[in-house]
């Protein structure tokens, strides 16, 4: 059986002007690639209405899952749990089970549950809610469509809290060799080995480390004798 | 004039397998704002032919600028020249001044020009050679499509070599105003201010550091005036 496929949604003008560094895209390939689900693309939008529900419309009708991060919070640019329900034409309403964790979470705090904070609970109709152990206002699946905080504390943990509901498939393997050769002296020889293991992906990626310069050929799949096969084969070619 | 726009297509199974972390969107997002050009959409596709070809069509027809990076080595899986060419109908050979610059380099080192280094040759019709001060092997622009290296030395390079090519923008300004306050108890008199100037773009962005909670407030926009006046309303909201 194939692995399901999943796709990542970064949402943010502070990622695209260089403000800050994404590091949930890469958190998430690590994960799901653990969980046996391929993350074949990513993309980041700004936060901009028409950009979010034209990227996500794209992509959930293309993958088994699209995570997104960032835009659920209390300010005016927070604007992704709108436009997730604008994708789905589904209405958005402040829900009871989302207003009754966050009143709770915020009379402990001593602070006022104000308008600002009261969005937090603006929730798709449909969508189940995902915990937020961190800071309590919740990020929320609609469809294969898992909407999450881009904080990145906060969007680990709602991650792991939806992982267990999740369908992974066979877990994706994957070895590397190291070599001390550039990639255009071991090309010939490994593209042949890799035509020759069609049911494996093989990739080559130079290295320039300290002046030293080489290839690391790594080889992935889901067919642990496969891929041991295949390495051997690499280790006699390179030795 | 508006600011021109650009995308991002970073290319390589590496990046969604999680072996690998991108560095050159950021980097070239810091950039591209520097020069006043808007970086509005990013996009990781794997090393296939179909999906970068599906990217770049899409972003070239809605952006001024698109900038590749990966895929343009001598391995099997460097596609992307290919894939370019494709995405342009138009057909690709090994060219003759790509040629002479490699078989120089590999003279110099003493190093055989062989069949796979000739492959970082092949460049599409009617493209202009980015020059690569570091490994040589060239990077390409096609229409608005600027096609380099993943190998993030090379890939700052290239993009340096380039720059004084693009008509840029003015600059992008941007400030910022630390609070120690949640983003809820800020939320309204922020959004106030956002929409008396809607010219600029104000972003809340909530830090958690050494256990202790705040917000970042950016304003960002092209009037040093503007943002001026709106960063003195700001400090006196949040004094």
């Amino acid at each position: 059986m194939p692995n399901p496929t999943a796709a990542m949604l970064v949402i943010g003008d502070e990622i695209l002007s260089g403000r800050t560094r994404d590091s949930n895209m890469h958190h998430l390939a690590r994960r799901l690639t653990d969980h046996g689900i391929r993350l074949t693309e990513a993309r980041v939008v700004a936060d901009d209405h028409g950009a979010i529900i034209a990227a996500v419309n794209d992509l959930r009708a293309r993958h088994d899952h699209v995570f997104t991060s960032g835009g659920i919070g209390p300010t005016h640019d927070d604007i992704t749990a709108e436009a997730i329900a604008a994708a789905f034409a589904t209405p958005i309403t402040q829900r009871a089970d989302a207003m009754a964790l966050l009143q709770a979470h915020y009379d402990r705090a001593g602070l006022p549950f104000n308008e600002a904070r009261q969005r937090m609970a603006r929730i798709p109709d449909g969508a189940t809610l995902i915990e937020n152990p961190i800071s309590t206002a919740p990020g929320f699946t609609l469809g294969n469509v898992h909407v999450m905080a881009g904080v990145p504390n906060i969007f680990e943990a709602m991650f792991e809290g939806i992982l267990p509901t999740l369908t992974g498939g066979a877990p994706l393997l994957s070895q590397s060799l190291r070599v001390n050769r550039g990639e255009g002296e071991i090309a010939a020889e490994f593209g042949a080995l890799a035509a020759e293991f069609p049911d494996l992906s093989m990739g080559s990626y130079p290295f320039n480390t300290n002046g030293v310069y080489g290839t690391n050929l790594v080889i992935r799949g889901t067919d642990p004798g496969r891929i041991d096969a295949a390495m051997t084969r690499l280790a006699a070619l390179f030795p």
